[in-house]
């Protein structure tokens, strides 16, 4: 039913993961069978088209793309200040100057929807929500599948009474951003072996699971759950088509822990557990509205990357990075669906 | 293997659920080919043996008896005055007398292991590790297996080097106490999905799967992802053989979610989101340690149960209660058995 909905020839979506990758991990997965995505959320609108157009040169077959509907928050000088002083102690550390505000993920808006209707990519999808009725009509006319993420029961409600195709099922192992937007409460996020069947039973939809699944026995126990299918993301990470970064790649590897934290973007994330996570969090009551509390780690993260430390970094993961390996995504694709 | 190791039947172990359950829970699944369990952290040596008899007259069929094996934490009449300076409004409002302190979970200690040395249970399990290796050497010449749960890999090493037959992976969706016992860091505590992989692989003992399974499905996909068998507690808590309360039934029909909160007993333990929970929790810094929080809430419970308000019970559960239905215990073993 996914893969027909799709196109596709395996029940794997790879998670779009802003940060460490571009289009060649997505072409490496579509072109082995599964369905390749772009994250797009940290794209300009000439940016998106390039990528998009290179996609679809790049692979015959269907793929993803991936973006942020987050309401933009009103800047809050008091609070930005807050963050900042707290963070002072580390610009002095590391020697840099603080960095202007900026806003480094933007939401879908029209500007990047008419780059979207123009080179109609096969299958879109969303985290935190859907866009405007208008919107995804506009994206809807185009042929393309719509997929977002719930975190909870309600949440798989209203995007199916709302027109998506399938629903990504969004446990609490997932690595990266909670897609949550019907709550701010922490405690409702559920693991995925809670969550998936509780979305089948409450939805017609595809299922798609997410969170914690890291092999093809975690595959085989999600469609043993009722999903349709799996998007995975962690797993990617050590590929070469991959761009994540040095220090991301050590941590992976090393023993280590994650956290649901805020303290990287605003908005609870799970990550690797490293010093601003350990000093300021995991959630922290003073950080900035989503996007807004990333500008100011920026200089941090950089001079601290520079210098071989992911002390400052966002280094998103899922709680289940044992399938992490420095193979080819293709190669990785294919044995991930060796029992399917 | 876990079935020749236990002698049972069916692959399905009722987890132990003190407060809501005696030991009728345990022979009704017993009976039906799994494995009941008797709670017994909160039973004297008296009330053990009473329980113990009772059971082995009741079924032919081996059975589990469930300990914990904490370390009693000293005395702190500071950390106690605050904890019932907290509660003093809830004191005034139902007008109940705070209640003296008292310690209403023990640890096994050697009055308890002469107990079950006399009447040999055929299984015993352990939450919170393991009891010293003189009280393990002397159950285990009574021919008991011996379980204990890990919360995480390290965990599940620990038990492994000491003796354990199998270990219970008790996944963060799973209601009571997390087992936790090698770190107090809740970051650590991940999702079944995750966590029962990985405990497999590390691992030569047959692993257990705890949190979040309440179906046949779910039974399915912890197979699949490696797991010799299951424990599954919150499906039964609506069982008529077991002991649970109106207002605990009433609040797992209802709407509603859990959370990790120590209010109730100073140790993390998942249980529906109430009112305490809400005020003082999830996670409280003044608690006193476990199991000493438990005192100077339970006056204010009794009073709110008999007003059939659950403002202030411990209503344990796991985040998946789907699988709840008031039938009788082996129906309900047989319906979690139906795909085996």
């Amino acid at each position: 039913m996914l893969r027909a909905l799709l196109g596709i020839e395996l029940p794997i979506i790879q998670a779009p993961m802003a940060g460490v990758q571009d289009r060649q991990l997505a072409i490496a997965v579509s072109n082995a069978g599964g369905l390749g995505s772009l994250p797009a959320a940290m794209l300009s609108p000439e940016a998106l088209r390039t990528e998009l157009r290179a996609l679809k040169a790049a692979t015959p077959k269907p793929f993803n793309v991936n973006f942020f509907c987050h309401v933009p928050p009103a800047p809050d000088p008091a609070r930005e200040a807050r963050w900042r002083a707290a963070l002072s102690p580390y610009y002095a550390e590391l020697g840099v100057a603080e960095g202007a505000p900026s806003v480094q993920r933007v939401p879908f808006d029209d500007e990047l929807a008419d780059v979207v209707a123009e080179l109609a990519p096969p299958v879109i999808s969303f985290h935190f929500g859907l866009p405007s009725p208008a919107r995804l009509a506009k994206l809807k006319r185009t042929g393309a599948k719509i997929l977002s993420s719930a975190t909870t029961v309600e949440e798989a409600r209203w995007l199916e009474a709302r027109g998506a195709d399938a629903i990504i099922a969004q446990g609490a192992e997932a690595g990266g951003h909670r897609g949550m937007f019907l709550t701010e409460d922490l405690t409702t996020q559920i693991g995925t072996l809670a969550l998936v069947p509780q979305i089948v039973a409450a939805t017609k939809l595809p299922v798609i699971a997410a969170g914690g699944i890291a092999d093809a026995r975690g595959i085989a126990a999600a469609l043993a759950l009722g999903a349709a299918g799996v998007q995975i993301g962690t797993a990617y990470m050590l590929c070469p088509e991959a761009t994540t970064s040095a220090v991301h790649r050590a941590a992976l590897v090393r023993a280590h822990h994650t956290a649901m934290t805020n303290v990287f973007t605003g908005r609870p994330a799970r990550g690797i557990v490293n010093r601003l996570v350990r000093d300021l969090g995991p959630m922290s009551p003073i950080a900035p509205a989503f996007p807004l509390a990333a500008a100011a780690v920026a200089p941090l993260r950089a001079a601290a990357e520079k210098a071989g430390s992911g002390d400052f970094s966002p280094m998103w993961a899922g709680q289940n990075t044992s399938g992490c390996r420095p193979i080819g995504a293709a190669e990785l694709t294919r044995d991930l669906a060796r029992e399917l």
